[in-house]
């Protein structure tokens, strides 16, 4: 067995989740290179040193080139706002250091594109954190797509939803400022990264984007809270998708039906553990979408529990992505998705506003 | 109590439902005018004597003419294929004899227009057969919505979706020739009149058809399978929508998605008799969607049923309907949706081949 | 086609529902013998002619003899009070006129018992009213039990739940006097008959039961709002079933799972028109309870509508009913279930309640 | 912070889980005492090792007693089979040290009696697994129903059901073996344990147990395969419950429904992140279950996510009761369930198969 130092720069939302994975992904996985909780970085020193006591680092900073350049630290997961991510992703990459970066890679296609640079000119693991693509449930999805359980895919639709700034009256923050934070920037990822994995590369597509309150208490709003597009993916397949983050009632809508030529799937994160299965050649009357709850025969459900139906939750999806980018190091092999794929997501995301400007559909150039 | 001739046009799927309808309104609803069911007309003299004692009215015929002239004969029911519509109705508003015609109106936009020409030369009674948007829940809903309910609306999502041409093997029949008999054309007006009952006109919107299975067994397939649009209402609404007729798994999928900015409203008609309203004043912890069961306390529930969760089905839509025609001809007062509202729908699946056609954002104009 | 006048006795809640039926039920089914709406019965001149107009008979009477002795009635429907069923039916079966009786079929045991008397000595069409066990939903539960979809079945559990005396402020009535009227005695039979369709007789059982609100304005309740039972089937089937009117948020809980060997399939009559399928030899990863949504491929459903999943409703039960009362009568054939059957039930109802007050597990004798 | 600690008696199912649930509850809670892994045992020196180096122990024995001696071991948890619990409890208490028991308690009634005066006479942290009414759902659950959200309780029903052994062909194992193994001594105390927090004490019951599949490959069977009870609480409630190892198609079906005089609650482990709240004060027309997604709202979820919806898992209610365990120990104070609390449930697990031995409703003495 061994051991690699991580060093995490963020320590809020994402930063608490990825600590945690890397404190228990090598029990769940038996993973055979094994992370040490080595330093962690945030804003201010006494906000850092809280989160090191926390989440028991053994070093803390305020210096993101500090943890970046540490000899003890021996790969990065980047989880500070998106802004950040290409500085801290090349110096790096510089140093010859796997990094995991958190979703959407950067502020926008450039700097997605420069990461890719960095990262391949490195050779080192690099991986994009597209946590809910790897429930059990979807990974099992994607499995069943491929082998073509379904025929072959004619439709797919698609949504990630929330509402946590459905309140009129929540206040305008940095989410609420610049394109790159805005539903289609922010949120669209998550899913727009699932239909490439489900369906294939997206040739062209069409975009609106809206904002619904376009000033809350504390200021305006400079980005969209409502998304939508329909698209063509290189199979021809027909997509439609919605985002959203002002869709009252949705918590986790991060939903999607497949529709193929010998049955279909539908899935929902809100009840992440169940995925829907519907095949014709089922006999008529005995014909329905299958409620299958997800358990050892399916993906990567089994290091979990034993027991089927028993369930999975969110920081579970994290310590999954922990154990890839651990086996991407270990292994020297590339692991799904890694910062090209990430391009990919932002590439898309890049066209559809550009194809919301021009009310047009645009094709997704393959060179950015 | 006053008695009506009703002479219907069409004897199989529609033309059993209206006869059905008009049999059972009188009892279900206490109507003040009662239906009598007079003649009935199919394609052969044969079928309409079968229809006639099967669904017991008075006279048959396999002459349209003959029962739209007829004496006995005072309002009419159009349930045969759309091509037809037009002359029939245009013959029963010359001689002054409400019709409820089932959707679509015609076969085209010309169709649609020279019915309302007519219908509204006549001053008769006049009605288009959306018969989803009558069940208790999406009455409900629409009450719901217009009463602020869920606040101003800011999205709409709405499918209507069937695989009753999912099978490759199903053969190719008068219902996969022509654009007007495809699922834009035949499928989608009922999601469309849903989505103007419950949100408002339609602005502008940009659509897409495909066909999936572009041959069958007996020949090739000359309308779409999939359709999708993304659209503007009037009031500034963003709307997606999905039609199909090959939507694998799908069975009645008539769903819709409203989000406002205070809750937000859930429906499939494959669970017609629930409807899911989000109410954002719920106390955080007690928040989710209520799964409300159509009751006594719904539109149009209590007189099929005194007890609330008890269920009413897709033959009560009809009933509904025909309560509402009947009314119509009794009050001399239009019931919506009439031809002029039919005449809303047929432009905007006008404009949607149209813009699937030129791939570009197109206006409905108010003016076909 | 033959016709036959039908009496019905009783204009509330079921004499509306049997009215429409027989209104409907000749179009619906295509019936050989077709009901004509001759005579309606209610406690008042007034009513019954209120009732006579509303559903469309030839004749009304506030005098049940009248009715059952008059010529043109050759068929009676009995929805009066359940403690007059018996009295009216031994009345027409003395004539030699067929008897649907709703449930519960008399007051008591001794009721029941008699009547059965009555009508087997009589040798016409006899018939009890249980609707919620003739949906398509249930009618195909029933057949892949039988045909051993689902293996040998090992565990019934069931419930018939609603909510409409769930508010302590609700008024006391007849429904809240005697034991008859009771949950065990007045709803508890839907599902104890739903049992005995399903799995088979009932060999033994222990029951309890309970007034939650024990006086309710306008006096003291001596009846139960809550019953349970554990029971054997003769076939060695483990059982379990609650009753209540008083079990807050369930509107029309008809609901089961029944385990077998190599399946399962569970029902809620709130979702009418799913029913749920689990099949042992679907590979394990693509294991789960199917939602099979009626259609044409279930019974009874086509006549209704040709659409799967467009749904039936409780008027439609009613309408079934009628088909079945009206082929008995014309075939001289029983249909299930005659009186005898709904003797069964009375007989486990009177166990139960036995059962209820001596707190131990007791035998249903099969003689009552 | 203070380290302690901690050795665990067992590797597999439940071995793992507490390993990983060690590993992260300091990251997850910030708890005050953090875990060290300490030392593992296991059957064999071999498996002991494999555990070991897997889930990130320092130490590893086949030796029980070493690793409860051992100095560097503060606090024990026994995930070993049941007849092994009291011994090892009875010696970790007799040195002091706290333990955190599998549930069930012991083998019998008479080692769960002896364990908790073994555990009372040492006044150390004791606790019994029963996680599942750990979810911040069941949580929430209890914390509704206790501050009389539903109003006062009538009924409830629960069941916990799975399929693990529904498959005639699975082969005797020690499960199939001693009434201690069957369902009602194994997975019944789940539910049961569940009744008593989330309604109160039992005070009478009567139960029934069966085998269903009487011989398996391997062997005979010797407990049972189903089993039901139904009870009352000592505060009145009516209460049924149903539990098997042989319900085809349940997975995790720990589920309930508590009926109360102002709302209801129903909650099923398959959507754990779900729970069902209905109120009576809703307006009529809006009444309904309420689907409520856990989140930041409820107990215990936010440390794992602070999105609400995003769910939790069956690991995360591991790590919940380690957080629990760990607080006992560090503050001095009991914390539910204590072995105590466990010898209740162990209680009416005897009285139950007791019962079912003589067929009578029998009261839960108190005092064992």
């Amino acid at each position: 067995m061994t051991e690699i130092g991580i060093g995490i720069l963020g320590g809020g939302y994402m930063g608490k989740a990825h600590s945690v994975a890397m404190a228990a992904v090598g029990a769940v996985f038996n993973t055979a290179l094994r992370p040490r909780l080595e330093m962690i970085c945030a804003s201010s020193v006494e906000s850092a040193e809280r989160y090191r006591a926390a989440y028991g680092f053994a070093r803390a900073t305020d210096n993101w080139r500090e943890l970046v350049e540490d000899p003890k630290v021996g790969a990065i997961v980047v989880a500070t706002p998106q802004s950040t991510h290409r500085e801290i992703a090349e110096a790096a990459f510089a140093l010859g250091k796997p990094v995991m970066c958190e979703k959407p890679m950067g502020a926008d296609l450039a700097d997605a594109d420069a990461m890719v640079q960095a990262a391949e000119a490195s050779g080192v693991a690099n991986m994009v954190g597209y946590n809910y693509i790897r429930t059990p449930a979807s990974q099992y999805a994607r499995k069943l797509i491929a082998e073509g359980a379904i025929g072959d895919v004619t439709a797919f639709r698609g949504e990630h939803t929330e509402d946590f700034l459905a309140d009129p009256n929540a206040p305008a923050t940095w989410r609420t400022l610049g394109m790159a934070n805005g539903t289609m920037g922010d949120l669209a990822p998550h899913m727009i990264n699932g239909a490439l994995a489900l369906i294939g590369p997206i040739e062209s597509l069409i975009a609106e984007v809206e904002t619904i309150h376009k000033t809350r208490p504390g200021g305006a709003v400079t980005n969209d809270d409502h998304a939508q597009m329909m698209c063509r993916f290189e199979n021809g397949v027909m997509g439609q998708m919605f985002f959203s983050r002002v869709a009252m009632g949705r918590k986790m809508g991060y939903a999607y039906e497949v529709t193929g030529t010998k049955g279909a799937i539908k899935f929902d994160q809100e009840d992440q553990n169940t995925i829907w299965l519907y095949k014709m050649d089922d006999p008529e009357a005995e014909r329905g979408f299958r409620k299958v709850l997800t358990g050892p025969a399916h993906p990567d459900y089994e290091p979990f529990c034993q027991g089927p139906g028993h369930g999975t939750g969110y920081q579970d999806q994290i310590i999954i992505e922990a154990r890839d980018f651990l086996h991407a190091i270990h292994s020297s092999q590339p692991v799904w998705p890694t910062f090209r794929d990430g391009l990919d997501v932002a590439r898309i995301v890049h066209t559809a506003l550009l194809s919301a400007k021009k009310r047009c559909w645009l094709n997704v150039s393959s060179k950015g």
